[in-house]
């Protein structure tokens, strides 16, 4: 039977959507995304649950810089996303002193905290989680989590959900060492183009003639190397189609490397 | 005579690139990448220096989504660089117990400053100046910030470079109300584009048929409006050219819009 590994530690939104898949599943929780993918990475039975794009704060880059890793041998399973709100958790009674969460959220809530609690002091986190049990036992403290962590530490739900007047998706991928042969919505791939004008219209023009159609695509610049980009991009359809196939074949003798992450399915969002 | 406005306060990144550019210009800080657009925005004679793109993090998602929208009156009208260098400040002696820094370089050197200082707090300033100006007045804390801000606020230089080993350059554009009318090296676009398949590579093909290079481009969610996506791009060459300009026109033609930032000079990088 299969573990999964996810961004723990418990009560995150990685443990919450691992918990929504997985209900009777052996969950591994991991300090990084690091950890997660080389987790996955290192036996058949393992899969790893990342974090891969957010809807309002775009492409999730760490994931996205391992998955570009030339010699990682992980495929998508499946894409699962789920409706992130975040709750400001702590104990009643006077404005915080002090807000804890992950620094993801200090960034996208800074204005939100901002106006309501200027004179607070923000606090970065390992995640969410650590960031209500932190709040637990600092006096004055307040943290920007999960329900579910305020529950686990003993902290009431103090404003829920906060930022609420925007939709925000967080989508996830698992993955795995095996590859998919049927089933798949979507099919990912990362691939680096050479340094010459219409290089990308290239390696999407036999896409175009498929008319398949591109979900998202990201240019990350190569460390050390400015003005050297790799792409991640997502793709509606699966290998297993014979349209996919041959535009996949043609695109991959366009590029200098291009390593295909699977097709796979695409499950409807759950709620947080 | 311009005000170029900056992220500030005094001894951030920003205002290094500002002063380097204009030695003896009048200098404006905003509190955020927001104010500094709604400045540049404000008056003819106003420019706007904001940050775009980092090679180790990416694009600086708050400046594109800003140009990405629809009614901005603003040109790019330089586009600079800085290889930045965040110092560890603070004072000597025993090893701190809290390290203050803008969140951005708290979430990338987040394991340098776990190896170090593994006991250590992280807490979230407005500005890596912020932070120094933070450490300064709190008894056991360093920031990662400037020299520059060491020196301002009284604190040693206790580490610098820190994570020396990878060439980190951030790109910043300088925005004002002006379109340029000759001497471009590049050339950048806002555009979204209709939810069919080939459309980014129909958008980019007149680039191709010009031999136009294609430096940067990464799609963004729409918030509130999952898998719906604008598009920012930077081209190499100047819309004075016949063939940008043909390519341009093109282009246009095939996007639901699409709106030139202008063409404008790439100057050589400057160090921190």
């Amino acid at each position: 039977m299969s573990i999964i590994a996810y961004l723990g530690p418990e009560h995150t939104f990685s443990h919450l959507v691992a918990r929504k898949r997985f209900p009777q599943g052996r969950l591994f929780p991991c300090a990084s995304i690091a950890e997660v993918i080389a987790f996955a990475q290192d036996q058949e039975e393992h899969l790893g649950l990342v974090p891969i794009e957010n809807s309002s704060g775009g492409m999730i880059l760490e994931t996205v810089d391992l998955l570009l890793e030339e010699d990682s041998p992980l495929f998508i399973q499946e894409e699962l996303s789920l409706r992130v709100r975040l709750a400001l958790v702590g104990h009643p009674g006077t404005p915080p002193r002090i807000v804890f969460s992950h620094w993801a959220p200090l960034g996208h809530c800074r204005r939100w905290i901002e106006t309501r609690f200027p004179r607070a002091e923000l606090r970065v986190a390992g995640s969410t989680a650590e960031a209500a049990r932190l709040a637990a036992k600092t006096p004055g403290a307040v943290a920007l989590a999960t329900r579910e962590a305020a529950a686990a530490t003993g902290l009431s739900v103090l404003h829920y959900p906060v930022e609420e007047e925007i939709l925000n998706l967080t989508q996830f991928v698992l993955l795995g060492r095996q590859k998919l042969t049927s089933g798949g919505q979507e099919t990912s791939l990362v691939f680096s183009l050479p340094q010459k004008p219409g290089s990308l219209c290239s390696f999407l023009e036999p896409f175009r003639a498929e008319a398949i159609n591109l979900k998202r695509i990201v240019s990350r610049p190569v460390p050390g190397q400015p003005n050297t980009y790799v792409f991640f991009a997502s793709l509606e359809g699966s290998d297993a189609e014979p349209p996919m196939e041959r535009a996949l074949k043609t695109a991959e003798g366009r590029a200098l490397r291009c390593r295909s992450l699977g097709s796979y399915p695409v499950l409807a969002p759950y709620e947080s």
